[in-house]
C-alpha cells in the first residue's frame, strides 16, 4: 500500500530553526514548546495516578512526531477521525491508531484492512469503531480480503459506539450494543475490543455540576450496557472515551478504562472559558496565532490574521495579554483580516507593524489550517525557534 | 528569488481522471467543469458588454490554472490578498497580479519587490494596495533596494485604498487618500495607479435595493475623491473594486474601470440567497462536496464532511437537491461530520452508504482546506473526472 510521503521543509522554513521568535513571518501557526511539554507532564501525572490508559486524539495536532512524544510519555497510542489521518499516523511511525469513527465505503476499507495487516507484520495494532451490522459485515469482508491477499492473519480491534447523549453517531445503549457485539464476534477478523461512549457535548458545558450531570449519564449507559453484553458472556475489554473538558469524570468513574481527550495539549481558547473541575490538572494555551497590524487608517486597527489562518467555529481568537488584563478585542475582519479594538478603556491601540498573539477559539481545525506549526522554547517575547512541526495530516479528509 | 515549487499529484488521484464521478472518495471537494465554464462565459460577455476591465480575485480559487483560464477568457489579470498567493499565481505562470491587500512587515516588502522585479523582467506586472505614509516608504525603500540589487528598473502599481463603508483598511475617501496620492507619486519605483474602493459588506445585504443604496455611497465617495486627486493634476487612471454581489452596480457607475468578483466563478450557497438584481448574469453553483452517509443508527443520518472539509463562516452548506425541492437539511456535526435531516415532511433519509452533494455557503475558506479540486464535466449523476486542479495558494498566508 501508498502510504502518504513528505515534502521537504521550504528553505526559508529551515532557516528559521534557532532564531529568535521576532524573525516568524505573520500570519504563523506557532507552538510553545515549553508550555506544551507542562501540559503533556501533567497529563501523563493524572493518568499514572488514576491508573488509566491514555490514548489521546491525534485529530486535533495531526501530527506523527507530537503522537510519538505522547506514547513517551505513557500514552499507549493515538486515536484519530479518518483512514487517511490513521496513515499519516502510521507512516511517521506510530504503531497504535484507533480510528474512533465508522468508515462505511468499501474502497475505505480496503484501506483500513491494509493499514491493519501492515501494523499487525509491525507487532502494533489497527482498532475502529462500528455502530451498524452492515458497517461490521463490510470491515469483515475487507480484513479476509486482505487476509487472502497477504496470508497475514491480521486482527482488528473493534469497538461498539454507543450515543451517549451527543446524538451523532453510535446505537442506542442497550440491546442495540449487545447485538453488534454479536455481529463482530462473527468475524475471525474482527476482535470485540470494547464500548467507546463519547460524549462531545458535555465538553464545553461551563460549570463542573453541568458536566457533572452529563458525564454521569453517560457513565450509566456504558455501564448498563457493559453488564448486558458481559451477561451474554462476551469480556468487555475497555470503555473508551472522554475529551479534555470531562475526563477527570471518566477517569474517576470506575467504567472507563481509556481517555481519548486531546486538546489539554494545546489548551483551546474555548476550553479555557470552562470554570476548572478542582480535580483537573491546570492546563496552559500552547498553541498561538502570531499576526501583524498591517492597518491602522481607521479607528480601530487590523491586523493579517482572518479565519483562513484559525477556526471560528467556537468563537473568534483572544488576544494574547503579556499583562493581567487584555488590552485588546479580536472581531471578524473576514477570510484574511482581523479587526482589533480595546477590551478596555484606556488599552493602548497597537501601531502599526506591531506584532501580537492571537489564542485559538478551537485548536483542532485550527491546526489543519496550516501545514507547520513553528515550534518555540523559551516564551513568546524572547524565545527561540526550536523546531518546525509537520502537521502530517492536514487535509486528510478520507 | 525561490517561488513555490509543486509535489506530484498522488497516484489515487492520477488514477482518477477518466473515471465516473462514483469512483470519487469521499469528503471530497469537486468543480463541476461545465456550469464554471458557463459562469465564465456569462462574466466575460457581461464585461465585454459593458466594456470594463475585470481582474478576479484568486484569494477564492487560489489556484494558477483557473487564473490563466479566466485571462484566456478576457481577464487582465488576477487579484490576491496575500503575497504567498501572488507568488504562487507567478509560479503557475500568471503575469498581471495585483495584491489589493495592505503589506507592512520589511521582509514581505522584499519578497513584493522580488516579484515585481521577476514579472518586469517578464512584461509582466505587479500592484498593491496602500492606506498609510509608513506603508508608502516601505514598499519605496524595498523597491529600491532590489532595484540597486538587480539593476531592473522595474515600477510597481500602487492604489490608494479608501475604506467605502467596510470599516476595515483603506483611508477615509478625501484628502487622506489626496495626501497618500502625492506620498506615492514621491517615488520613482512606484506608480500611482489608481483607487481601490471594494465594499465587502454590501455583497450580501439581500435586496437588490440595499445593495443599490450601499453602492451608490461607494461611488459617490470614490467619484469625490478621484476628482480631488484629479484637481491637484494627478491622473487617476483607474477605480477598482466590486464583489460578486454587486458588480453590476460598479460597473454601471462610469466611476469603475475594473471588477474584482472572483466568487461568480463557482457561486457561494450564502451569494445564492441574494435576490438577484436583473442586470446580473445567473450563475450556477460549480463547487460542490461530495459526502456519504456514514452512520444511520440514530433518527438522523450523519454524513462523514464537517467543517473540517468546508467552511462555515457563512452557514451551513446546503444539500444539493436533484429535483425541485430540497430534500435534506445539514446541521453541524463538528470537524468531521454533518447531520441530516428531512428538510420536509415525508422527504427520504438516505441510506448507509449513499453519496450527495453539498454546496457550501462560503467558497473562498472553504477552496483552502483543500489541496485539489476534482474536475468533473457531465454533471453530478453520470459525469466523469476530466482533471485535477490544484489548490497552489492553499494555505498561503503569509
Amino acid at each position: 500500500m501508498n502510504l502518504p510521503t513528505k515534502t521537504p521543509l521550504s528553505e526559508a522554513l529551515r532557516l528559521l530553526i534557532g532564531q529568535g521568535v521576532d524573525a516568524i513571518d505573520t500570519p504563523a501557526l506557532v507552538l510553545d514548546l515549553d508550555a506544551m511539554k507542562r501540559n503533556l507532564a501533567r497529563m501523563a501525572e493524572f493518568a499514572k495516578k488514576h491508573d488509566i490508559r491514555w490514548r489521546p486524539h491525534a485529530k486535533m495536532h495531526k501530527s506523527s512526531a507530537l503522537a510519538k512524544l505522547q506514547m513517551q510519555a505513557g500514552a499507549v497510542g493515538v486515536c484519530v477521525q479518518k483512514t487517511a489521518e490513521a496513515e499519516a499516523m502510521v507512516a511517521g511511525g506510530v504503531t497504535n491508531v484507533y480510528i474512533s469513527n465508522e468508515v462505511i465505503a468499501p474502497h475505505k476499507l480496503a484501506r483500513v484492512a491494509a493499514l491493519s495487516h501492515m501494523l499487525a507484520a509491525e507487532r502494533g495494532q489497527l482498532a475502529i469503531a462500528v455502530d451498524s451490522a452492515e458497517g461490521v459485515a463490510r470491515l469483515a469482508q475487507a480484513m479476509n480480503e486482505r487476509r487472502a491477499a497477504t496470508g497475514i492473519p491480521a486482527v482488528i480491534d473493534v469497538f461498539v459506539e454507543l450515543d451517549v447523549g451527543q446524538g451523532r453517531c453510535g446505537v442506542a445503549p442497550g440491546q442495540a450494543a449487545v447485538a453488534l457485539a454479536h455481529e463482530v464476534r462473527k468475524h475471525p477478523a474482527l476482535r470485540f475490543a470494547g464500548l467507546q461512549a463519547y460524549q462531545g457535548k458535555a465538553q464545553h458545558l461551563r460549570s463542573p455540576q453541568e458536566r457533572r450531570d452529563a458525564i454521569a449519564s453517560v457513565v450509566q449507559d456504558a455501564e448498563t450496557t457493559r453488564k448486558l453484553i458481559e451477561r451474554e458472556g462476551i469480556a468487555v475489554d475497555l470503555v473508551t472515551g472522554a475529551g479534555t473538558g470531562s475526563f477527570v469524570l471518566e477517569a474517576a468513574s470506575g467504567v472507563f478504562g481509556e481517555l481519548q481527550a486531546g486538546s489539554f495539549l494545546f489548551m483551546d481558547g474555548d476550553y479555557a472559558k470552562n470554570e476548572r473541575d478542582p480535580a483537573q490538572p491546570q492546563f496552559e494555551h500552547a498553541l498561538f496565532v502570531k499576526t501583524q497590524v498591517m492597518s491602522a487608517a481607521g479607528g480601530h486597527v487590523v491586523c493579517d490574521a482572518g479565519h483562513k489562518c484559525h477556526a471560528i467555529d467556537s468563537g473568534m481568537p483572544t488576544v494574547y495579554s503579556f499583562g493581567s488584563e487584555p488590552e485588546l478585542e479580536y472581531f471578524n475582519g473576514g477570510d484574511e483580516h482581523g479587526i482589533l479594538r480595546r477590551a478596555r478603556p484606556g488599552a493602548e491601540l497597537p501601531a502599526l507593524g506591531r506584532t501580537l498573539w492571537l489564542i485559538p477559539g478551537h485548536c483542532d481545525p485550527t491546526v489543519n489550517l496550516h501545514d507547520t506549526m513553528i515550534g518555540v522554547t523559551g516564551g513568546l517575547k524572547a524565545g527561540k525557534v526550536e523546531r518546525i512541526i509537520r502537521v502530517d495530516a492536514r487535509g486528510a479528509l478520507t
